[in-house]
């Protein structure tokens, strides 16, 4: 049997297209490859969203629809809602007795995160995701997990529970897994050209925005401010229009001329930003088709479906993981 | 329909003593009065004792006779175990974003737990117990809630989480609970007289320690150093005997003439653990004569039971708690 691939989508807003180029199109051929579970993280985007859950529904259901608009085909990719799992609650609390408190805090991933969030004091539940999310792994008994570079200590860490476990309990019962790297730009930039593509920063293109829009975000690309005149040279560093040429335009030679001749001088925006909207469209539209064939309602079923299975792959492995710590059954 | 009522006891070992005079009698007259839940708290137990699961197994067995033998009844009181009711990891996890890492680390509870144990650097499943047994607490919407004072930070946090959850998702459907303080001394000190009566210290007089075993631990008791001839004047205070004398003779008025005496000079050490250790004997010999009539098998059966019982009432809180908090099901 083939390995167990295991990704996850906040559910904070609709997937866009850092999103595409960072994990939709991996997912795309991992689906042939391996038994895929893609989790809709709802109890994960609670640890920063706990006070806005009518968004985190409305998500639910968008990124649902944006799986299937893309190619993912719930007959190869298993899809579930975290929270529909209720042993993953159950393994994140056996799990937190074997990690300390100074290991969290040491956490590079952590870290950065916290500096870019504005808690006042951090909130248990972000705090400790890590935690969470290494039950979510090995509940799932995933040996492949995709990630960006910056979240592999999450990786390292998921693989010390899982030896501490094993070792301490005599079992075999958890799988470590192995980072599975990004080889493509794994981060897009967003519009803005300071942050990556963020829903919460309001810099991305949407999977689902309408072509007008999309338009439009195109125009208000940053390019190079000192570049006025067609004839001037350009900068090409920084430049968000080359980023998503360099991550849609299907000629990665022709890029490279225009980069040339940008740098040189006597290539204008406009031009360029229009080569990349007819990239865009040609990617979107069959994208947004897709799309209006399914409805919320396809969307339930398929995420009822994928819950059930889930919830018996999860139901297997806590007992496993009962039996090796010897909890009792009263049930 | 009378309040509801939940203690719980660390199965690590057998109850004593400690526990009897602490907690045990309470129940017996709580029984009567509310609706009692009481819970073996397995799950608790693991934050520190995650390495020795077989003697928390025991425990849970040995703890349940304790409860028969001592009179509390299934009939009116709930028994249960942690670890059987999932419910409680979900809302641990939900409760989780609602408290800061910094609000459990200004908690005085956990502030002079710490002190008292030598973890290297404490386990994160230590750290946020309180969370956990805030929804202990909150699932069974228990509003009584019998502690000792040392342990009333905690409540007070289980009361900020309900208050904020309440607000924050507009919903009454968790309940602040109440202290109840223990009326007598809650805290028995152990025959070494330096701690108080503890399994781990093993200075403690188990509910099932054969009689002969009592008398000598009554004989090893603490009294006072300088107290060499029984015509020597005595020190009471910091004298083991005589706090058991407190907690178990059952005429106060000769234990106050003793004291005198003893404080005076003319009445022996001997003589005092004589009486005490018939106090005792009255005391466990029924206690031990009921714990014959039952065996581990009626244990199991009542813990079925009753963690059938509390399965159903948390089953129906955490949807409420689901419905509050807008989580959609997939089920």
């Amino acid at each position: 049997m083939s390995a167990r691939i295991l990704t996850a989508d906040r559910p904070t807003g609709k997937l866009h297209l850092g999103h595409y180029v960072g994990s939709l199109t991996n997912r795309l051929s991992f689906q042939d490859q391996y038994q895929q579970y893609v989790m809709i993280a709802d109890v994960q985007a609670l640890t920063d969203y706990w006070e806005d859950p009518d968004l985190i529904i409305k998500s639910i259901y968008e990124v649902g629809l944006d799986y299937l608009s893309v190619g993912l085909d719930p007959l190869k990719t298993t899809f579930f809602v975290q929270s529909q799992i209720p042993q993953l609650f159950e393994l994140t609390t056996y799990f937190s007795n074997l990690v300390s408190k100074s290991r969290l805090e040491r956490n590079p991933t952590i870290k950065a995160e916290l500096e870019q969030k504005s808690f006042g004091s951090v909130p248990m539940g972000f705090f400790s995701y890590p935690i969470s999310q290494a039950a979510d792994i090995t509940l799932f008994k995933a040996t492949l997990v995709p990630v960006g570079e910056d979240q592999q200590p999450l990786l390292e860490l998921t693989n010390e529970i899982v030896r501490k476990f094993n070792h301490l309990y005599q079992t075999g019962c958890l799988l470590e897994c192995q980072a599975v790297l990004n080889q493509r730009c794994s981060r897009l930039i967003g519009i803005c050209g300071q942050h990556k593509a963020s829903k919460s920063l309001g810099n991305a293109i949407f999977l689902s925005d309408p072509l007008p829009i999309v338009k439009e975000k195109v125009f208000q690309m940053y390019t190079d401010p000192n570049h006025i005149r067609v004839s001037d040279p350009g900068k090409v560093e920084g430049n968000v229009v080359f980023a998503y040429l360099d991550a849609f335009h299907p000629n990665s030679q022709e890029v490279v001329q225009w980069k040339q001749e940008y740098e040189k001088g006597g290539l204008g925006d406009v031009y360029l930003k229009n080569i990349l909207y007819k990239d865009l469209t040609d990617l979107l539209e069959p994208i947004q088709e897709r799309r209006q064939r399914f409805t919320v309602k396809d969307v339930k079923e398929i995420l009822y479906q994928g819950c059930s299975v889930a919830r018996t792959v999860a139901n297997t492995a806590i007992q496993e993981v009962r039996q090796a710590m010897k909890i009792l059954s009263f049930e």
